[in-house]
Parts: C-alpha cells; sequence; structure tokens
C-alpha cells in the first residue's frame, strides 16, 4: 500500500513499545543511567513536534538529593489535599496508590515549555495559545517511548503544584513546568497499568471511543 | 545494564519511527486508510499514558467532504487572521507555506478530550487542571508514530478556531479539541521539517536546552 511503511519487524517494535509503556511508579533500580543513553533519550523528545517549529522545551535534569526531597515534600503536600476530594472507599484505594518515585528513581527530568521562545508570533499558536505546550507534551511521549526501549521505566508525577516546582528548579517566569518525570531502571514493567489492576478504572472499549463525521455517530 | 531493554533492531526501529516522523501538509494521496491499519493507528493511541487512567481521548473519523469543506474555510479565515501578525518578508514567507492538507488527504481525524470523564475527581488532575488535555496530546503523538510505521503521513492542524471545528462535529460543550490530524499515505516523506528547510527557523542546539539540578546550569 505504501512504499513508506518500516518493515513487518520494525512496525511489530514500535507496536512492542507503544503497547508495553508504563507509568512506573515503584520497582525503581538506584542505578545511574548511562550518558550515551541519556543523550538518546533526550535526542527522541527533542525530534517530537513543535507548532511552527517553536522547540519549546527545556529539560532539567535532577539529580541533587536535597532538590528532590524538596519536591517530594511538595508532591507530598498536594496528595494530601487530593485525597481530601475522594470520599469512603475511593478514598482508602487512592491512599493505598503509590504514586510517584521521586526519590527512589536516579534521576528525575522537569520538561518545561519557553512560553517566549522566538517571539510572541509563533505559526499555528495564535489561534490557540496551548499548542506550545502541547508541543512539550508530544516531547515527553517521545522520551517516554525511547526510554521504555532502553529498558527504562518512566513515571510522570502530576501530583504536584507546578508553581512550587517552578520555584525549586529556578525557573524564569515565561516557562512553565509541563512534566516532572522520574526515570530509572527497574526490576519489572507491569502487563497493564497499575489502575487497571487495582480496579480504579478499566480500559475503555475503544469502539465505544470512534465517531464517523460527526459526534454519537458510530457506525 | 537492563533485561527490560528492547533487541537492537528493535530500538533502531523505534528510534527510526521517531526521527523520520514528519509534519505532512503536502504529498497525500488519496487511496484509502484500509481497516486494519486504521485499526492499530487508533489502538496505539488508545494505549497512550492517560491521568489517573482517564482515557479522556475520542476519535473523529472525518471522511465526508462537506465536512471538510467546513473545515478547511475555518481553516482559512485563521490563516488570514494570523497572516496580518506576521510583517514583510516573515509575511511573505508565511503565506506561501503550505500549511495544511484538509482536502487532500483522505481522512481528518479529530482527537478530543472529555473533560468530564468519569466524573469530576480524577487522580492526578486536582493541581493541574490541564492533565487530562496533556493525556490526549499523548494519543495524538502514538498515533502519529504509528502512522509513520504504517507509511501513513500526518499533519496537525493548529490554525483553526477550535469552537467553530466543535460545532462543525457537533461536539458536546464538555468535550474539547486537542488535534485535528489531516491523515494518508504520502508520495514522500521530507528529511528534515518543512519549516527547518525553509529557513523559517533552525534546529536548536540539544546541548543548550540541558540543565542541571536548576535552570541556567548547563554543566
Amino acid at each position: 500500500m505504501s512504499d513508506h511503511a518500516f518493515s513487518e519487524v520494525e512496525r511489530e517494535a514500535v507496536y512492542k513499545a507503544i503497547f508495553s509503556r508504563r507509568d512506573v511508579r515503584r520497582d525503581f533500580l538506584p542505578d545511574p543511567i548511562p550518558e550515551p543513553v541519556l543523550s538518546r533519550i533526550l535526542g527522541a523528545a527533542h525530534h517530537a513536534p513543535s507548532v511552527g517549529f517553536m522547540q519549546p522545551w527545556d529539560f532539567i535534569l535532577v539529580r541533587d538529593l536535597g532538590i528532590r526531597q524538596r519536591i517530594k515534600a511538595a508532591f507530598e503536600q498536594a496528595h494530601a489535599e487530593a485525597a481530601a476530594q475522594f470520599e469512603g472507599a475511593q478514598r482508602e484505594t487512592y491512599r493505598s496508590l503509590k504514586l510517584e518515585g521521586i526519590l527512589e528513581a536516579p534521576l528525575g527530568i522537569c520538561v518545561t515549555c519557553d512560553r517566549d521562545r522566538h517571539g510572541p508570533v509563533v505559526i499555528g499558536r495564535s489561534q490557540n495559545p496551548e499548542m506550545d505546550l502541547y508541543s512539550s507534551v508530544c516531547a515527553v511521549q517521545n522520551l517516554w517511548l525511547a526510554a521504555r526501549v532502553e529498558g527504562l521505566g518512566v513515571g510522570w508525577v502530576s501530583i504536584i503544584d507546578h508553581t512550587a516546582l517552578a520555584d525549586l528548579l529556578g525557573l524564569p517566569d515565561h516557562v512553565q513546568p509541563v512534566a516532572y518525570l522520574c526515570i530509572g531502571y527497574v526490576t519489572f514493567f507491569r502487563e497493564r497499568p497499575e489502575l487497571e489492576d487495582a480496579g480504579w478504572l478499566d480500559r475503555t472499549d475503544l469502539k465505544t471511543l470512534i465517531h464517523h463525521d460527526r459526534w454519537g455517530q458510530h457506525d
């Protein structure tokens, strides 16, 4: 059908990365990540699509234990506030979940978005100012898939006040955190997402998410 | 270093997908996308990470020519407004760029985010309400990489009023467009991004984007 398709073996490898990628919150090993491996996954992130070729991302590599301890404290405060929003059995389940590996993983990576990069007018951002943030998210997903093929686990810590995180990392006002990632070798990759195994939510049937031409037309 | 790393061949395939993925705006072929191929790329999107395993995405497959013509008109209006923001030679360059393939590609896919899915409280979204939008962006990036291995080009149309797009596709109020993608087989994948080839911006030196422990510490 297309001369540009990858070989069967290559295709399977890419789907394997996509299907076996996990959000890892436990089972991190302390082993450092070799420089060539780290370079490869950051290179993958840097080759994400970006609006107007803006490349708005930066990567803050956080190894310092003192800074990671302060990030962990910021997580704990946000986590306590979030727990209060759940009730009854759901709150107990929520509290029992391990949701980050900030101190166990040897490396944190904060992926940011520089809202001012290359000046105020960016191709494709004038209608939708969030497009540059979305570019940085694409960089996160590239990094995540590259890490998986290198045998590295990645966990995205979303339970944290981004203003506190920006302050701890000394970000300028025009630079916004998009993701704080914990990354390291792991003993184990789960077969399924941890929240699926925990019975929190099921995988939605894909068929119900596909619409034809207009919302709600499923056939 | 890790038992969980992929084989050399598999690793190369994933990096090949990441580095050869392009934002395609021209060179689309009209050939339809076979159902098994479309199922695979939507399955890849559906296996993106999502905050609290929320899976907030839906996929509106737009084949109807009348709807695509109205989407094209919405692009043209946004494009004219954007051109006015550039000046002089930059405006001329902007006007000369081909920025979408809405009518040439046989399929449009609108990837959305249902902000209300699974109720108001979502693990990991209470501090950062944009996290569900970011999950849908991760789905876009998975879809884009899967499409590349299938030999399919994808272009993200960011120059469009999302309110107009939501209206054309009949989205409920709680469902927000995240990306409108043009997708189809192509005659050609560029070696480098089109905006890089056009001299609009250069690829940034990755070294300048890496910081250690705090913003601005480059060594």
